[in-house]
């Protein structure tokens, strides 16, 4: 038999495996201590209200034969992805429903798309980097070049000098890990490259919903031309606590095409082939989000979280730390004080206060001497931990 | 840009798109006539109150602090595929729960289990043949070796003359279009075909749940050293009604590898890269099913359709119409009366009798002058439809 040889390419050691690990042993050595998790992206408050009661009245439509529904439509029910135009156009975008592809989460989409695009393409990657996009890629063996984001660009790469003909370019902003997000003219610069060298920019939105600042685009189509050039990936997760009831959208616009090749068009074709739709009580769910009250639920978890990365940046900001994000994100990222390595602050961080992190460098090699904090945590817990930063 | 020329490749003009086209010109030209419905593969009664009980009750806790679940297990949660190892258990069958993948349903599986293997395989599919099989394969660029199931072979095909190395083999049994069901002999044909040419086969068990002969195999792992060669796609869709809801589960055992490399390992590994689970809520509406009351409830709705199917075979028995399926499974395969070719019949049965099916030929050019009949209308209907075959 013929493996995919490239699955073996796939690092083996996960980030957030070798995480747990080390808590563990850690909880074993010290059974008493209590661990303030500010490490993974995870949501921790509950869904809210409008959402739930919408969630049981679907379910009580599948208990009963005049109201249940078996297959939906691959591209999701029109009620959401209306729902979802109308939220484009509270960002004065203009995104028609049929542009617009309900998906199981963000994650499966930025592999999904790809069966648009030959294995032939180039793939440019910053790094560091949420690893999604460079196993989904590894995968399907494409060629990854990485721009570096650093402390100098502060963490928002520019276009590379060279023209990469026909590329895959993934940007994600406000960005998993960093926090950093691109300033329209920043991002004009990437739509600008993709359309000059026949590109197309992946664009991962996941976490629009945490940006503060009305002058950052919350959308790359707030660019033009991207309708041209570029694929948006959102999720429900981030926005409405959806980690584990799974729901995104992707956004193709019709104006996306090659020699004639309308993606939406073909995009549209590979998911008859190889997805039924998601399930209806999720996106009944899902729709609540957008309704007056649901939105209103909705800012006030939002607002709960940016107030915690608010509390940590501040900390590191009186510690005269380097940061990125917190502002319109829920991550922080920072240097490693004492010019120590990420895992060597992992552990510094862990067995003398407590808190578990990420370290930077899981997320590629110029994540060296970098942290990210969550604001995903408790509010106590997070005051607890900003005061401990302040201690260091 | 590169784009992935064989999504061009697919054949554009699906299947029940066509259906629902010509459905609804009779409609605008018949505006009172009534239409009974038996092309689609979808169920029609609700959830089972067991199921509909365990969900509601899972929102409620995505509603609370306490009780909420963000980001579960990308392979599924262990309480599910502990209930799923014991469902193996009540078929004689060892299958232990880290060889279980939850998916969010067979259909999607059917082609991310192709990410294991090299585009360089040959892929043998029957025909006719469910269109996702094909579909998967032609995006993935595979070449395609078709094996004819025919009135000849009862619509079960052997096992090629030719040794096909390192193929992969599509088997879906009861099968759908055809009804068709391996007998174990049969089976042990192609798993024994599969050892030998170091090939794998994709077993879809979708339908299992509609065997009532218990001499059959309802599962490929009955079948001595399948376990070796073989991945096994489910779904809750045909079992429960999760047609809306999106669950199914894929069985990789640890047996199964070549030159050293576990498959189990490998895909395991691709699951944490390119998927992020199925809902909780989803899962434990799953779990529900296999439950005594769960069981008992589905048992009754399994009936439901099986009498149904038994309505519409021993129309066609009595009027010495050649069919396959039926008995241990919710299709009715049959052989157009009047040497009418498939799309003839349709027409004929839509505007002579407001009978609804699928035309064979929608599923490979052995289907041609052949009609399937799907056994998941109403009782009434399906009796209606009865009477009516007996007047062709």
């Amino acid at each position: 038999m013929y493996l995919n040889e490239n699955l073996k390419k796939l690092s083996q050691n996960y980030l957030f495996r070798e995480i747990t690990d080390r808590v563990d042993n850690f909880k074993t050595d010290n059974p008493g201590k209590k661990i303030i998790n500010l490490g993974v992206g995870d949501y921790t408050l509950p869904l809210c209200p409008t959402v739930v009661d919408s969630m049981k009245k679907a379910v009580d439509e599948q208990s009963k034969k005049e109201t249940f529904k078996g297959y939906g439509p691959e591209e999701g029910y029109l009620f959401l992805r209306e729902k979802i135009s109308d939220y484009y156009k509270t960002k004065s975008v203009n995104i028609s429903a049929d542009e617009i592809f309900i998906s199981d989460g963000a994650n499966s989409d930025i592999g999904n798309v790809l069966d648009l695009f030959s294995s032939d393409n180039t793939v440019i990657i910053p790094d560091p980097v949420y690893p999604a996009y460079v196993d989904a890629n590894i995968i399907d063996g494409r060629k990854i070049i990485y721009v570096n984001a650093n402390k100098y660009n502060s963490f928002l790469p520019d276009v590379p000098n060279k023209k990469f003909e026909s590329s895959i370019i993934y940007i994600c902003s406000p960005n998993n890990p960093t926090g950093a997000t691109y300033d329209f003219i920043k991002l004009k610069r990437w739509v600008d490259y993709a359309l000059e060298t026949e590109s197309v920019i992946v664009f991962d939105a996941a976490y629009e919903a945490f940006i503060k600042d009305t002058n950052l685009p919350s959308t790359i189509f707030s660019i033009p031309g991207a309708k041209r050039c570029a694929i948006e990936i959102c999720s429900f997760s981030k926005i409405a606590g959806f980690t584990g009831i799974r729901c995104g959208y992707t956004v193709i616009c019709k104006d996306l095409e090659f020699s004639g090749t309308v993606l939406n068009k073909i995009y549209k074709r590979r998911l008859v082939a190889r997805f039924n739709g998601v399930s209806y009580i999720t996106q009944v769910g899902a729709s609540a989000v957008f309704t007056e009250n649901g939105m209103k639920e909705i800012k006030k978890n939002l607002d709960y979280y940016k107030q915690n990365a608010y509390l940590l940046s501040s900390a590191l900001k009186q510690k005269g730390i380097f940061y990125t994000g917190a502002d319109n994100s829920p991550y922080v990222w920072f240097q490693c004080p004492y010019s120590m390595k990420s895992w060597e602050f992992f552990d510094y961080l862990l067995n003398n206060f407590e808190i578990v992190g990420t370290p930077g460098v899981g997320f590629g090699k110029n994540g060296e001497g970098f942290f990210r904090l969550s604001s995903f945590g408790t509010k106590e817990e997070t005051e607890l931990a900003a005061e401990k930063i302040l201690k260091l």
